[in-house]
């Protein structure tokens, strides 16, 4: 077995960058050079029955919306606005694709977002098979600011926030009517100057490590600073609650760096904003991840989270 | 059942263009205005074991070739050369997935095609479940003159090309091995002012049939003009071969149209390029498609090619 990552380095040993691509495999999403002065990213995400969602009791309405939405969180963790989507379908040559309602109830769930975030659906490609349902989304977008954001730009010392809440999002349904934080992703753009974003889809921990890895850094963070969603059974053990956090996966919320001198500038502009993000630690040379409990002791965080093996 | 082609209408009817889509669902590819002065196209294609290739006799590097050739083809049909390729794989749980040589090989077949046109691979997501292997590529493009080519320019009047002979491609293999036309479609862009063109995907017959209706014209083809592949059986009756060039599909050349004036410079022009084409017919005002036997005989020309259902 090979882990996701191990996958990742031999593509990127394999396939070149090539103009007009500046950055490619291993970020959120790939960041094209489309004219003297502007740059394009573009994201995918390949969504299967049963692994995504599970149509004997998703409706087809929050498959095709979040099919979508998962690709507007990766292109909001680069700091950037949708501008078309492109989107491929495999439907079972029996059962649910026979039915008619099934695309349009589908359609339906892509249409939401589109509308909601106004970009066009552009192109794609339908075929029915014997296997089960799937679908690719590609997005392309633009940033909000000059630049997107990169997970690889998190310099020691930045203070780390969250977006939100974590944990609980696939025991209570939350992967699949989540809104994609766009919003708040083009507020922070024209509010301080990000450095790393990227969005926690396979957990904070395995995530975290994801962004320390790729700007050869490492971090501290203060476990009870740690926003833990209401999704997460309360009665479970702080221990318990914290593991949720850190490794559920699916929350979708996005993580991001700032320099030391501008947190406390942008706690103050979200406050008066209304807009919640958490302060949760510090980035530092050393490698590792610290995780500082309430009454100040130190562990290394595990890369828990959801990692697939290919 | 809906038909591919009231399925797209109905799309079209749902989701609008919105900037910077200036040609959305329909085409071969998407246009988009990436800045004032430059435009980019955005293909997809989602490819199924079991229906565009056979994992228990085609090779994972021929189906990774392919699954990048088709898109190459969709470019070359809006005259664009390749500038990135997002794939999304969906491999089994058991069985081929489990083999890290199929993943090699699949992106050896890949590489083959980023190496040949110079692009990069510079995204995609992979996962594993329960379902068959698909794979779905998305390229970038840019056009090699300065606007895209769309099957909506034919003209009345045109002159009618295809790049090569048709039929016999799935029999013989040929869909899997292709060279796509990108050349042929630099040459054509920089040689003469094509009016319409797109890919021979399901048969000359369905596809000029499309190209026609986008256009709002009708077209007069020669029969004995039409180029017939080797790999269609020489022992076939003459009408059997001519329906196998007419309906196969998968044959990847071009089809395109030209101004009447500018059909015989670009036959001589070919000629003395060694680029072979070959002039099937004409444009014309009336909406049908009619087929001129040797002997002058008038048949309407079915759109009998390869349509998928959903």
């Amino acid at each position: 077995m090979t882990t996701e990552r191990q996958f990742i380095r031999e593509l990127q040993s394999k396939f070149p960058n090539r103009a007009p691509v500046l950055i490619g495999i291993g970020d959120d999403g790939a960041v094209l050079d489309v004219s003297a002065d502007s740059q394009q990213v573009v994201v995918t995400d390949l969504l299967l029955d049963g692994v995504h969602f599970d149509l004997q009791v998703t409706s087809p309405f929050l498959a095709g919306r979040k099919a979508v939405a998962v690709n507007l969180s990766d292109l909001a963790a680069m700091g950037c606005r949708p501008t078309a989507a492109f989107v491929s379908i495999a439907i079972p040559r029996h059962g649910i694709g026979m039915s008619q309602n099934f695309l349009s109830e589908l359609y339906r769930g892509i249409q939401q977002m589109t509308d909601e975030f106004q970009f066009a659906l552009a192109g794609g490609d339908t075929n029915s098979w014997n296997g089960p349902f799937a679908i690719n989304v590609c997005l392309t977008g633009v940033p909000f600011s000059e630049r997107p954001f990169l997970r690889s730009a998190a310099e020691v010392g930045d203070a780390i926030f969250v977006t939100g809440p974590l944990g609980g999002s696939l025991l209570h349904g939350r992967h699949l009517s989540f809104m994609p934080r766009l919003q708040i992703s083009r507020w922070l753009a024209r509010t301080v100057a990000v450095h790393a974003m990227m969005d926690i889809s396979d957990g904070l921990s395995l995530d975290l490590h994801r962004m320390m890895e790729a700007s050869g850094t490492g971090a501290e963070i203060m476990a009870s600073a740690i926003p833990i969603h209401t999704d997460v059974p309360t009665l479970d053990s702080n221990e318990r609650r914290l593991a949720a956090a850190l490794s559920d996966g699916e929350d979708f919320e996005l993580l991001f760096t700032v320099g030391e001198s501008d947190a406390s500038i942008l706690t103050a502009a979200a406050d008066d904003a209304k807009i919640s993000i958490y302060k949760i630690g510090q980035v530092r040379n050393e490698v590792d991840i610290d995780l500082i409990d309430a009454d100040g002791n130190r562990s290394k965080m595990q890369d828990s989270g959801w990692q697939h093996t290919v």
